[in-house]
């Protein structure tokens, strides 16, 4: 057994940007991180190799998609599922309840748990805080998560507060269910857009407490300034000593946002599926490699880029296999925006402990464009 | 400028099977060997590291295909196929008069060339003998294919030997058009299942002369004795110090038995179309690892295979990856199926050089079952 823990190396001096380590049983992961998340078992369209090759230290995986298909049972057969998808680095799972509330079809949510039908097949299902983390134990991940509610951006205080109070309950629930002794379970703060109810979360949840601290329900749907605002709101109100993670986010801004607001550890579909759809990250803004305008452009996707791609592939030849549906097309923007991230993460922690995180951040703008 | 050559090096004692090397601009080829095939200057899922990985000596690729799409010209500006696509190493194209009778929408055949509407989007095109050189010169590949027709399999032997007759003239305009120092031209045998054709086919492009000769016409639904007997009949009509390239073919049998009948390379799509289709060779015998029976099977694809997947990987995985449509899954079933049959080549070629093929060819099939 390897103890959990996080260690604050370094806080910048002109943000609220910190270096750390965290340690898990697979290993260590320096911080700030992004983690590419691998869905069905697999980073789309990536090896294990790869993922190495462009220093991922941690992926994300998906409980309510690998418990329907193959099943956690079968991964737990399999040897777990760093054996089962050929990883040995942390992988992070999700507790399945964002894909329950957002993918399934609900049939009853109760003090107990939720009951729903599966978006495949119809079939049903009933997934409560203990039956989370008992499939998450299956899976055999490094760092789990406690089951919550993460609900819609709305407006709607009293539909938030009904919630958050039962996803502190939930809370309370996985914390007194965790028997894992490889596991680490984190919480997860909830409460919308409205401080007095992030503000009640952070202070409940802490009294609970957990090794390290989620940020839910942002970056669906709000404000890109509403989201920067809870951060800059209830950021601060989590202790220094503990890990924490922002879900479901981000652009390559977001994590630099993110970072400078005291963020830790990011995971988002974004370089993946935007891969797939043949845009890719340059230093100078997002690129849609699909466009006509690069059907004779021989150069490289981002010329400032040391990656496999940039050094080996032309704009004009990665185009052309977006454009056929070749899967190496996708592999190759795949790698490329994964690549782009990690650097990125890799130069934001430099920046860090050089102290010049606004510098960089301010370079970086110069160069590139969000869309 | 490389000189094209073929050296035969070793005649297996008790089969037509020889080991030889083929040199060209690109570097030398150890035959008998498996060329895998990309028809859009790629081979389906895989990058050219990964091909050098399982030790492939040199590809296909489809001039009809590349013409069309993006464009031999662009390919050319991008400093041709080999720069267009990142490898290094010897490519041989066709001439695209399969693909133009085949697939295209065909306006007319003449004696100067053909007329053909892409099958993409309907739009004219006109490809000869000279023009299909001039596509393949653009290309830059190393070896070449004389622009002919692959007449359907039939019994008309009429029509047979009328479009052979053209295909002859063809040839030697191909052999005249030829102005490249770097590339070499083959010529192409046909006659269909006819003897008296096959035997005249050989006799004409021999008088005309060409540095490597292809047996077409084959492979195209025949049924496998008559093909068999075709190589049979074939073959020892050809000179033994040119190599012999049997194209679109084959399965794991058809390599065995071709190099048996003397046969020095060969291209087949199968290993990579059924590898998208879930299917792969094993040392037993072609597998479906879509099937239900692999769920819970945690054995790697083929137990004798030393492969990167096999070395890795579980059934069960794979069959999760191929079933969710994971490009992991393809890229592992594609991965291993062109290692098999490059491996195959390679025991192949060990076997002719110790005189032990018929030995080898006895013990391969006692495991593999052909379905």
């Amino acid at each position: 057994m390897t103890e959990f823990s996080f260690v604050m190396e370094h806080r910048e001096a002109d943000t609220r940007g910190r270096n750390g380590v965290v340690t898990t049983h697979h290993g260590q992961i320096e911080t700030p991180i992004f983690m590419p998340v691998g869905t069905q078992a697999t980073v789309k369209a990536m090896t294990p190799e790869e993922l190495k090759e462009i220093k991922a230290q941690i992926i994300l995986a998906n409980t309510y998609h690998l418990y329907l298909r193959p099943g956690s049972d079968l991964i737990a057969e399999a040897g777990g599922l760093h054996e089962f998808m050929h990883w040995d680095r942390p992988i992070l799972t999700d507790s399945g309840g964002f894909q329950v509330f957002s993918l399934s079809d609900l049939n009853e949510v109760t003090e107990e748990g939720v009951y729903f039908q599966s978006h495949i097949d119809g079939s049903k299902h009933f997934i409560s805080p203990e039956k989370s983390l008992e499939i998450q134990q299956d899976l055999g991940s490094d760092i789990v998560m406690a089951f919550d509610e993460c609900p819609p951006y709305t407006h709607d205080h009293d539909y938030v507060e009904e919630s958050l109070e039962r996803t502190l309950r939930w809370a309370e629930r996985s914390k007194a269910a965790m028997n894992s002794e490889n596991q680490t379970l984190f919480g997860i703060i909830q409460g919308g857009v409205f401080k007095d109810l992030r503000e009640r979360s952070v202070r409940e949840m802490l009294e609970i407490g957990f090794p390290g601290y989620a940020l839910g329900g942002l970056s669906v749907g709000e404000e890109k300034e509403e989201m920067l605002e809870m951060l800059d709101f209830t950021v601060p109100l989590l202790p220094e000593n503990k890990p924490r993670y922002l879900m479901g986010v981000g652009t390559p801004e977001d994590l630099l946002e993110g970072v400078c607001r005291g963020v830790d550890m990011f995971d988002c579909v974004m370089p993946t599926r935007i891969a797939r759809h043949g845009s890719v990250y340059t230093s100078r803004g997002r690129m849609t490699i699909r466009n006509a305008v690069y059907k004779n452009d021989f150069s490289p996707l981002d010329p400032d880029c040391d990656c496999y791609v940039c050094q080996n592939y032309q704009r004009s030849y990665i185009r052309h296999l977006i454009k056929r549906n070749e899967i190496l097309g996708v592999r190759l923007t795949t790698y490329h925006n994964l690549y782009f991230l990690l650097e990125l993460m890799n130069k934001i922690r430099a920046a860090i402990r050089q102290d010049n995180l606004l510098e960089f951040k301010k370079i970086f703008y110069e160069s590139f464009t969000i869309d």
